[in-house]
C-alpha cells in the first residue's frame, strides 16, 4: 500500500475557491443547452449573450480506491434559462451504492433526487445544511436564490460519474420560477 | 437491497447543534482522565472543579454498509488539562483504510495524525478548513482557542473506532501551551 498524506484545503464560503488550488472544472451553457426544458430559450441566450458560466466545481484529487474520500466545492451561479433555475448537470454514481454528503456554505439551492424505480426528492439547502444523498439516488442541485449558491461535498474516490441517463432525459422534477419564486414542475419527458 | 431516503439536517456553526436532534455523545474528563499527561492535574480538577465536559459529537446513524456516509458534528470546549488543550480521545478506524473529512465550522483546532509506523502530522484548522485524515492515519482533534471549536465531518459507515491504542499510550506528539500559544511536544511515553 501507499501511504497518503493528511493534508488542509481552505474553502471560501461565498466563492468556493480552494487555498491551495486543485482540480477546477467550469460548465457554461453550451456544455448543457440540451438538458433544459426550454432548449429555444438556452439557443436564444446562446445567440444574443453569448457562452455564460452556469457553475464551477473545484475538488482534491485522491487515489481511485476503496476508502478515500474526494472532496470540493461547487458554485452554482443565479440565474435562470427560460424560467428554469440554473443547475448542475446531475449524476448517478458509476457504483450505484456509494453515497454523498452535501454541506452548504452560502447562497440558497435545491438538491433533486431520483431513484432508477421512480422514487423522487427535493431538499431545501442554505448555510449550514448538511444534505445527504444516499446510495442509489442520482442528485442534481439547483440554485434558486439571488446570489451564488456554493457548497462543500465529500464522496467515495471509486464512486463514478454516471451521466447518461439524465443527459437523455433530465430529472424528472423540474425546479422552475412561477411568479418570481422556486416551485416544482413535471419533466414532461417523463409524462 | 432497502433504499435509504434522502434528509437534510442543519448543523449550528457555533454551536455545532444538529436540526432535527440526532444521536448525541458528551465526553466529560473521567472519562478519558488517563489521556491526558498531566494525571495529577485530571485528578485535581476533578476533585475540585467537578467532572467537566471536554467535547460533545452527534451524528447521523445510517446502515452499517459499503457506501453510506454518516455524518455529523464536534465541539471542544475551550481550556487545558494541566497545560494541555482539550482534545478528543483520537482512534484508528477499525477498516484501517477508511478516510474521513472534517470541515471547520468555528474556533480554532489542531487535527493531530499518526500511523502505526510513526509517522506524524499535524494540521491547524479554523472555519472554512476542509481537512483530509487519509486511510491508515489515527487521528485525534485538539481546541487551540479560547472559544468551542466546531467541526463538521464525514466518514464511511462501516469504518469502525479502534480506540485501544490510543487510550492505552496516547498521540506520540502532545498540544501544549508555551508561553500561552500552542506548541507541540513529545509525548513522553513514546520516548
Amino acid at each position: 500500500m501507499s501511504l497518503s498524506l493528511p493534508f488542509v484545503t481552505q474553502v471560501g464560503f461565498d466563492s468556493g475557491t480552494l487555498r491551495p488550488p486543485h482540480k477546477r472544472i467550469q460548465r457554461r451553457l453550451s456544455d448543457m443547452a440540451l438538458m433544459y426544458a426550454d432548449r429555444a430559450a438556452a439557443q436564444r441566450i446562446l445567440a444574443q449573450e453569448g457562452d455564460r458560466l452556469i457553475y464551477e466545481y473545484q475538488f482534491v484529487e485522491l487515489p481511485s480506491a476503496e476508502g478515500q474520500l474526494p472532496h470540493g466545492s461547487t458554485r452554482i451561479l443565479p440565474g435562470d434559462i427560460g424560467g428554469e433555475y440554473h443547475m448542475t448537470k446531475g449524476h448517478y454514481h458509476a457504483r450505484r451504492e456509494q453515497g454523498e454528503v452535501y454541506f452548504g456554505l452560502s447562497g440558497r439551492g435545491m438538491l433533486l433526487l431520483q431513484t432508477e424505480q421512480g422514487a423522487t426528492s427535493a431538499l431545501e439547502m442554505s448555510a449550514g445544511s448538511a444534505a445527504y444523498v444516499p446510495p442509489y439516488w442520482a442528485h442534481r442541485t439547483v440554485n434558486i436564490g439571488a446570489e451564488d449558491f456554493v457548497f462543500f461535498s465529500v464522496w467515495e474516490a471509486r464512486a463514478g460519474h454516471d451521466y447518461a441517463s439524465i443527459e437523455r432525459d433530465g430529472f424528472r422534477q423540474l425546479v422552475v420560477m412561477r411568479d418570481g419564486a422556486p416551485a416544482l414542475a413535471q419533466n414532461p419527458k417523463y409524462a
